[in-house]
């Protein structure tokens, strides 16, 4: 029996994000790679009784189907905790931010079209994007996010669809767009008549003070943005929200019903009942202080195994991820089953570019391991980046001797 | 600002189905239009327990983010409920099975690819594979489902990349494939090399005797499979499956990782705990007799309502839905606001043909109403078509005046 596949079936491939997921499932390895938040954050008992809560007041409500849109009521919640004028009505609950990301290639993306990213971007919206077959094009970034030069330069002529940005605490490099640097892109976008979609699941990580205010409040016909509760609550009721234009909202909406009908109430109704009396309010400053203190251990762990070696890395304020470049010479691909071996795992830094990407670089979570733990893989990771330099060095001599004239 | 949408918008429009729910949504109005389980059926005490049991024991884990193929003890239980030899391998977990149909379409399809569908065929499907943009070709169909030798004619020679069947009580017509129909069917699609994307969300909801094996039990290599947990547990926990040969199920997999990296967790092991214990096994049977007295109470109904007039319908032998066809002349959307005035909704027929639809026909639904709302519903339904009926008889009375010639 011959399955004939769509053209774009030839372009999903295991992510290896993925594979690199379950190496690091196996027991006694400290995993810095993937991007799970702390248990320890979850509010459990909180979730067990807006369960009962909903289960008893409202169980057949909860459980039948519901609208597309999502509940009205936790739309309404969304709207008003963003920090510009939204209307509910413009507010589309979608199942986790993931599956924004589909719904807007979906609506946006023709096979060929031009979608801008940063350099590096986040791997899982270049996934979503994917199976829309769009051309992915990297714009110049520094440690403040995009240039706005470079945006301007790759968006005139091309007929780019959209730009993805996710300026607080980025995925996978945890950088923050400056307030001056987002007013300079959103100039920029809007000059050239250039979509943004901005993804803040980070945002409300922040660890000193908040971060400025998001792109989309700045230029709300010209973007669409796209929420979370998985950072702030938890990942595994799989709820997201995204804000778009009225203008593209029904064709959001569409593509959303005939996706999965709509996101499970239950959840819906479970998350509306948590958030009630100013929970986030009071859990969230808890999540923030959990993860501030897991970075400066992490960093202060870099700082000392680092030490003597040509290793950069950045102090997020924020988020979860912490980016690193190793040495010349060393490809953190190659890096990364030597790591492993010695009970430690990342994830190497080349998947997150669209365009051929830096293979010094590496991506560390400091939010899931414990403070032990991080110490205890950091003097891992250095130990194994020793080896590899010594390896390199070892086969730079050998190369030298081979080259040398003959006595 | 102005947004350039991807062609494929363009053709996702409004759903009629959508539409007509909102006006069945007033106050006042009996809808016997949506597809809605009974909520007399949802297990709530049974999902009470089971959520405050998953917190209890595995909080951390029901709230994290997980495998994107599902939890494995779930698709343990899928595979084992299932009625031929089924890997838990080739399981994937779905955000109910309407995300089951969107993956297929992102895996087989490309735009302009054939999709066989029976005459008429779930407006669902046809939505899902809408952004894929592929033609739908309708497969002549009796009161058994398709037609093998028109199955043969429309797949020879038409690259088409699957057929898609709904075997067990037909949504929009309630009808059911004989188990030679079956046979034949899966015959001819063997010998064209036709896939067969199987849909059966009702298959359970039997009255008197459970319906024929599954296409897929009799060619696994040559169906992908879809379930859902929607009309056997409750629909808003949004959990369907899909079980697919090995050579698709991972590009499958892929696409639903990009699609939304996960179904909730929470939600499959709150299901897989109301599982334990064969609580199935007691719970769908009281399901399948209040079902059956609902439909037994419309078709008493309509044998007594539309006596005298020129109404066909059928007697399903199990799900949810029965099938009219209405006297010559009669439009059904044009019926509908009719029948809304006098306080019943249904849903219009044509919407349900991938090419043409028969304006005389439509859909009830005979388990969300209770058995008195059925019984008014029908009579006001027949009420609207003898006014119908009333005004064309008027208008042909009318037209034939004014076209006899002057005395």
């Amino acid at each position: 029996m011959k399955w004939k596949l769509a053209a774009r079936s030839e372009k999903m491939n295991p992510s290896v994000l993925r594979e690199i997921l379950k190496v690091a499932e196996r027991p006694g390895i400290i995993s810095l790679a993937g991007g799970l938040p702390s248990p320890r954050t979850f509010p459990i008992s909180a979730f067990a009784q807006a369960c009962a809560q909903v289960l008893d007041v409202n169980g057949e409500a909860a459980l039948q189907y519901a609208a597309s849109e999502g509940y009205g009521p936790l739309r309404e919640a969304v709207a008003h905790m963003l920090p510009w004028d939204v209307d509910p009505a413009q507010v589309l609950i979608t199942t986790g931010s993931q599956q924004g990301l589909d719904l807007v290639a979906k609506v946006l993306l023709d096979p060929g079209s031009k979608v801008l990213v940063e350099t590096p971007t986040y791997l899982g919206a270049l996934q979503a994007f994917s199976p829309m077959e769009p051309d992915p094009v990297s714009v110049a970034s520094d440690a403040e996010g995009v240039l706005p030069d470079d945006l301007r330069a790759k968006a005139a002529g091309s007929d780019a669809r959209f730009i993805y940005l996710l300026p607080n605490f980025q995925n996978p490099t945890g950088r923050t767009m400056s307030e001056a640097r987002r007013a300079a892109v959103v100039d920029a976008a809007r000059q050239v008549g250039l979509p943004i979609v901005e993804d803040n699941p980070y945002g409300e990580l922040w660890f000193d003070q908040p971060p400025p205010l998001p792109l989309t409040a700045r230029h709300p016909q010209g973007c669409i943005y796209l929420g979370s509760f998985s950072k702030v609550l938890a990942p595994g009721l799989r709820l997201g929200f995204l804000v778009a234009p009225k203008s593209v909202f029904p064709k959001l909406l569409q593509a959303k019903q005939a996706a999965d009908l709509h996101s499970p109430i239950f959840n819906q109704r479970m998350v509306h009942a948590v958030m009630q009396d100013g929970f986030l309010d009071r859990h969230v400053p808890t999540i923030r202080a959990l993860y501030k203190h897991q970075r400066d251990v992490m960093v202060d762990a870099l700082q000392q195994e680092m030490k003597g070696m040509d290793v950069e890395f950045n102090k997020p304020d924020g988020g979860m991820f912490l980016w690193l470049r190793l040495p010349q010479g060393i490809d953190t691909v190659a890096l990364l089953p030597k790591a492993v071996e010695r009970g430690v795992a990342f994830v190497p830094g080349a998947p997150f570019y669209a365009d051929g990407g830096d293979p010094r670089t590496l991506r560390l979570s400091f939010v899931t391991a414990s403070e032990e733990q991080i110490r205890q893989a950091i003097a891992a990771l250095a130990d194994a980046i020793r080896e590899q330099l010594a390896h390199i060095a070892a086969a730079r001599t050998e190369q030298l001797l081979a080259d040398a004239p003959a006595p």
